[in-house]
């Protein structure tokens, strides 16, 4: 009965027509012609709310990061194959290595003195370091120094390859909108030098020394970018932001998200928005012993644990969680923090695109 | 070898590791913890230029509207089911309903005296008539006659239905952002009145005796909205702006975007953008005998013939198109249209998705 | 004493030091080095609230018509003074003739067959006709006639000059951003043709061809323009505006900005936003009987009655108006109107400022 | 003759009308009516360029600082006079004490353990410290140190109350908009504590907390604010933000605004804008032996000279500078700057106010 189903998940379909002869040779005739009703499809094509084929799913940092070592003896590096780059793939989105239907996410590991190539394409891309130091990577000629805690971008259409300046590994995540790209069409590819174009290896990059001075704009650099003109988001600055935010808190100050709740969001200072125009980052700190409001959010989103220890609860279920560990909550999946110790979490998130569209909507326990 | 390649549509992947036990254990080992190499994938994951599983492909309305009026007779509207609308189906994306990646697009057919019942979505809507009327669209309680050559909106999360207040059947087109909103996992559903909320058949909308007054704004509607409060473009305002382009042009004055060729975009009054987030629609008219230039764009885009007859080029192929055909141009395809009579043609495409994300890119033949 | 003071109009200076020899030589000091204390002046630079020097004034169309037509037998129109146009010079702003710290009005009288030379500046204009016709504008070479009702741009930096078709002469307003321009230095100014350089008497200017269809926009005008590229909003288009939005609230619909209150604002459709980026234009009709809420804004507004008998509070001083008759009200005036008969009245003001410097504010009687 | 007047800088008024009985009736008909022709002001009112009754003006710091020690003497501070201020009064301004027709400079006053009591207003403000320490000014209940080289702000509407923590006493600079929110009466005025709220000496205020992190955003923090949230610039960050450009043109990379001239603008991190919508701040430093080039600008502007000697060239007459000198460049006046050392200088001007009204333009040497 449809009075059943309409307060439930599921657009039923409570008048398909009866199978006759006819009707078979109209959806033969529809066949025929490359046509499809929607009255045999519209349960899928418009759920209720939205449910991804995506699935919540957690990586442990523990399982990654020997594969990853092991990749670094077998698999070179070089023109071709590019990167040493090892994609977390959402179980629900076989074949493919999505993380979600938006987002690539995965572990690249450069062995001692190895480079991976420049090249560039559409697609925007970002690096957070969650341990390690050693790398630069080369944006648009740029050498930016990559250490523990640091956010490295490289928007779309800028050439960049990474080269080891050490001889020890390092490994990192990758973020790109690779997803988005190639179920939309929008990708664009090409190759640069074999070799990365700078190998100075200086503390602070070009755009850093240009761009990061808080609230000081350069006026060589008054044209608004689509994305961010800094190239390293340093930890020492995250670090401050989020200690500060604390003690404000504990001045009695309004300074948190949410009690115990510190958080930032990276941004483009030509205008305030965000990095890149697909892709969210943010970073979050919990006190010990603070949970999260469960939320459901319209898009994706992947954490990786930076430090500490804590828990994930999704759909549901919770994880415990350490360094390192990566987990991906697929739209409108509900989702909440736990945290034992002090815990701190990179983010990042497609809500850039849903903002834009006009499709984000949020849900929050206990609010209306 | 690689030189070879890097000028060529294809990233090669030419440094494959050698295929050992080891190496496959290692791929055991990116199984079982759910990932995947991107070095065997990248050539997919990142083209040259978009290279679209979607083809370009033409319907004829000389088949589309028999078996439209075939359904009529065979599949009951209503309910569960909610329209009869029959999806032009990509050849390329099977066995998906998506006449792109991002759109859908579909014959609606409603007979004599019947209602499609009411519902909202977040997916964005509209119908433009290519014949016929008889039919009222009841968009938020507000109901909108439906005749030849108006295009009518149904933003996202609007409650809608329709009516066929006549004793002869009426048959529309339907485009919606649907494979955008499936893929990206932003819909949400509800269903209305079983009947529409209003049976009056008046001329003119609410929306538009409040709004179709050009460059005036009523004060009781200052607030900008992310669509249209337009609800019916109608086409007497169309043909007169296209006819008045191609008078100017004969006058000697700049009013076609190309000689020969007059072309309006219909817009969001409170802002001057986009009808809707994800939809652009627009309406192009050709003099007998003009040709446009080959253009490459980011994104995909569908034609329907209103009046007269010519061709497409696509992909260098060229097919015959007269009142009522549709194709679509799938992303960076090349394309160009001729005209053997005035040539009017109704446009829909997902540019302001492209646009807002920074992805756009367009290619004009003789243009730098 | 202070505490008296505090709850007043004005700041008090209950501080001033005494006055001693060496409180004068620090004066002459100040003097000498062109300085200027701001303990002796800060009641008048920092007022409770806007206190403007100019007043409320209203001008009878009785007196003013009679004034032009006579200066048109005695004063000839040409290169040099430019403009037959007398400035309504608010007497509280004397020897300046602004009818308010930021808008200029004046009637402007063109005789039979007169031509008035052409120029350009940086100062926004526009033209209303309260009655008659046969003058056309010529902006930037495009023809545009003038007839009763409508309103007419010549946006910043765009040549512009006048010519009578016909036999009789034409009287109508001007309104501009002189004293704007003025005192912020902002005024550049050109000669053009000493004729005006097209005299041709189209009944629809070629910008009004492009761009009164509405919900349509050129292709060939994609890019926003600061000011309007619609030369002429035409009476039959604001009475129908008017007319339908109380229409649909006979209806019962949501339409008018206040009970028996319809009104428009002309807009720039390329951005849904003002006509010129200093000067807001609009419309109101009130039906008879209807008196509005009192209001308080920032900024200055000029109304001119079009049609009908009525009234307008200032200060709480009752002035009845009828057709063609002008009125200032300085910021923070309050206002409010009364309808006898059904009562049009057109209105400008420097809204636009006020907004996009952040500095408007609104107080309406009855809300909070 | 008009031909003679038409390349220079004045509107001829060649057409005066004969002044007969007739013609004086006329006049004093307008005179009755409150009516001035246009045709006797035309020049004044609408000039070839800007042509600013202000004029460029220099003062000394010598000269300053003696006469505001001088009323730290003679002059209390406290409610009522509000603030122990004494404004640059430009020459061709006055009776007021505008530094420019949009602009207020002052001199400000703090003897030992002074307070200035908290108020609020419209009017936008900041303070800029050429020399000394111990001033904390408290913005809306947030202590903000005041030391040398800090820019600190006072957005339109914040309370703000000042006192000297010290035994010695503190001068500062003043900027504000009230020439602008005077003569478009646009000004609020409200006393509040007749003492500060907080006499807290942090060494940093909570704004800076939350927002002087380069790149990062609180997530408390997402509404855009049409101020900056920051109340202080620190003069640590701008020192090495200009370092880094010279040091940057070293190496050859691009980073300057022009040969030798490092450059910053004061921005508001959630929108990259300006840091208040009236004021525009920014900070040069010239490299020895750098002259910039001459340009003319729309709107006004002032100088401060923080560091190094030098000279400013106004409308062709130069004037040596050393640290604390303040000038004024009033609108279109042809400028350029000379440094004999290395040369800082803190600018100010109203060029928000010209760009978001779409009047500005600029001119400079050697460029088209």
């Amino acid at each position: 009965m449809l009075t059943d189903t309409r307060d439930h998940d599921t657009v039923d379909h409570a008048m398909q027509p009866e199978d006759t002869p006819e009707l078979r040779a109209l959806y033969k005739g529809f066949e025929d012609e490359s046509l499809i009703p929607l009255w045999t499809q519209l349960g899928d094509l418009m759920p209720i709310h939205p449910k991804s084929k995506a699935v919540p799913h957690v990586w442990k940092w523990s399982a990654l990061l020997p594969l990853a070592e092991k990749a670094g003896e077998l698999v070179p590096v070089g023109r071709g194959g590019e990167r040493r780059a090892i994609g977390l793939a959402n179980p629900g989105l076989a074949p493919h290595a999505y993380i979600s239907p938006t987002l690539w996410a995965a572990i690249q590991y450069l062995g001692p003195r190895e480079t991976a190539p420049e090249h560039r394409h559409s697609q925007n891309a970002f690096r957070f370091v969650v341990e390690g130091e050693g790398v630069w990577t080369v944006v648009n000629g740029d050498p930016v120094r990559m250490s523990r805690g640091d956010l490295l971008l490289t928007p779309g259409w800028c050439f960049h390859g990474h080269h080891n300046d050490t001889d020890h590994p390092m490994a990192w995540i990758d973020g790109l909108d690779i997803p988005f790209s190639q179920q939309m069409d929008v990708g664009f590819f090409e190759f640069g030098s074999d070799r990365v174009t700078d190998y100075a290896t200086p503390n602070f990059s070009r755009g850093e020394r240009l761009w990061c001075h808080p609230g000081l704009r350069p006026l060589s650099g008054l044209q608004d970018t689509v994305a961010s003109p800094i190239g390293a988001y340093r930890w020492e600055f995250t670090d401050r932001a989020l200690s500060e935010q604390l003690l404000l808190e504990d001045e009695g100050q309004p300074a948190t998200v949410a009690p115990g709740h510190a958080a930032i969001r990276y941004v483009n200072p030509t205008t305030g928005g965000d990095v890149m125009p697909t892709i969210r980052c943010e970073f979050h700190r919990l006190r010990a012993g603070t949970e999260t409001a469960t939320r459901n959010e319209v898009g994706s989103t992947v954490f990786q644990v930076f430090e500490g220890r804590g828990a994930v609860v999704l759909n549901g279920e919770r994880t415990p969680l350490e360094t390192g560990d990566m987990f991906v909550v697929p739209s409108w999946v509900p989702w909440s923090l736990q945290a034992e110790t002090q815990f701190d979490l990179f983010r990042f998130s497609d809500a850039p695109i849903m903002e834009a569209l006009s499709f984000m909507r949020r849900k929050v326990e206990g609010q209306v």
